[in-house]
């Protein structure tokens, strides 16, 4: 039996046909050419059928999709916000339409993330893992004694909200304390603002700019010792809250910054509950950019133990 | 049927009789008197065996046993820090000996608090809420969906170990970040840190006297707004990362601290992810001390759910 798992982003979509053992066995990825609104449903829903069209239906298990915001579960809909039209979006009523009575499940990339890299990743086995996401965005798929962390309201995890400074500063409110300087886009903020308070001009950097010219350039290497202090910090408090066997890190920034890791975790050393922290791991993902496609097609099976096994509180 | 609670500090035990709803219908409290080591298993141990002798067997139901350090279930071992001689204590087999066949359950403070306040407290029926203590020290107990959040290797919620700033102090290493000057005893430590700075003598202050002279006292005062700003911390990440419906204040200082809470709330929104941070309300304890105690009673019942639904990861 297969299993068809999608990955939406603000920009592609990956789609991957995966075995029950979660081997991907084909895949390839679409661009959303700006599509919004329902355009970008009916693309899913395309996808969904050509593939559904090379098997014989009998033949597909399910369908898992990933998507860069909230999933709520009881609404059936999706807030977006990097995808215009996508505030309230009813994506499963749509896909309902071309799934001819498959199994059909939709969650956050964050929630993925975690099922997937735990499922066939470098946290595979694990009952408590973190996969830590520094991207766009910063975000954290959790596992808890084998359950994915949801919160009331569908948006645990927001880790690009952790505070890790008593300083408040204005754009927090935007960003988050730590994802304002601490994602991809931030760490490029960070290098206009020291740029700025040194009167020099203002860089035009990426973050892998940054990362690369961390050895050479005294403003990336300012850029960088602040990062690895952030996300060092953000690892300590993920140990001490969690106590998790394993923190995976993920995200277009690990990627380049993945040798950093150590110094992350000598950071998160200083900082960190003292046992826990000899109890954890710390790991780049080894499903790389595919970590939440491998978990939107985990989604089903994971749903399945879970609600079999639903109990009353 | 009856259900036996006993809430063993660092000073004394509550022992407390319940029925199967959360009714607590009889409890006392006895002090330690100095015990360690199997001399304060003995206590225990007679406890229970007098209220076993005051029922007829079959109507009890069980046992639990909430204990202020690390339980793990593996070993049935004990580590509590502030019970001499019981860095891996095991206290199971010792109450086995008097259980007549009971089911015995032992779980950390921190685990019972939440237990406590979403059975029968300020969080009742909530699925997804956190217990904050702050008393002599500083943790957190976490329901997430209805599961208690206790991490591979028992010790997750040592919020006391949360890093809220990004300069380092020696001290950290010894209490943590928050706990440092964020517990009980961190606030007299802050209160002595800020008049030596100033020059002053050497205050000899507990929590509740520098709360009780916040209004009067320059050193008292700051100290105060430090802590606000500490909690509020603390509280929006907490918010961020577990989406609750409720966090729940409790422990020595919440108590007398009460008052702060509104701005306590304050301080959090400024930090916390901005959907997440309307969905929570935060709370006293209605338990006030005997969360733990209550929790402790309603942990074979918790177990019992866990255990019958228990899923393969």
């Amino acid at each position: 039996m297969a299993i068809i798992g999608l990955d939406l982003g603000g920009t592609k979509l990956a789609v991957g046909i995966f075995d029950q053992a979660g081997k991907l066995f084909r895949h390839h990825q679409v661009s959303l050419d700006g599509r919004t609104g329902p355009a970008v449903g009916a693309l899913l829903c395309r996808q969904i059928r050509q593939v559904i069209k090379s098997f014989t239906a009998e033949s597909i298990e399910a369908i898992g999709i990933a998507i860069p915001g909230i999933y709520n579960p009881v609404t059936e809909r999706v807030w977006a916000p990097n995808i215009g039209g996508w505030e309230d979006y009813p994506l499963k009523r749509d896909i309902e339409k071309v799934s001819g009575g498959l199994a059909v499940m939709i969650d956050s990339d964050r929630v993925c993330c975690i099922l997937g890299e735990t499922w066939i990743g470098n946290a595979r086995g694990c009952s408590d893992a973190v996969f830590l996401t520094v991207g766009t965005g910063i975000a954290a798929g959790v596992m808890s004694d084998g359950n994915v962390i949801r919160g009331a309201g569908h948006i645990a995890g927001a880790l690009g909200w952790m505070a890790i400074e008593r300083k408040y500063e204005s754009g927090f409110k935007q960003y988050g304390c730590l994802e304002t300087y601490g994602c991809g886009d931030g760490m490029a903020r960070l290098a206009e603002k020291i740029a700025a308070e040194k009167n020099q001009p203002k860089p035009d950097w990426s973050a892998s700019d940054i990362i690369r010219m961390a050895d050479q350039h005294p403003i990336a290497k300012e850029v960088i010792e602040y990062c690895i202090c952030s996300w060092g910090i953000a690892v300590a408090n993920l140990i001490s809250i969690f106590n998790p066997q394993k923190i995976i890190f993920g995200g277009g920034v690990f990627g380049p910054a993945i040798s950093y890791l150590p110094r992350i975790h000598a950071e998160a050393n200083k900082w960190a509950q003292p046992i826990s922290q000899q109890q954890v791991e710390i790991l780049p993902s080894s499903l790389y950019s595919h970590a939440a496609l491998y978990g939107a097609a985990r989604l089903n099976q994971h749903f399945l133990h879970a609600q079999t096994n639903r109990r009353e509180v």
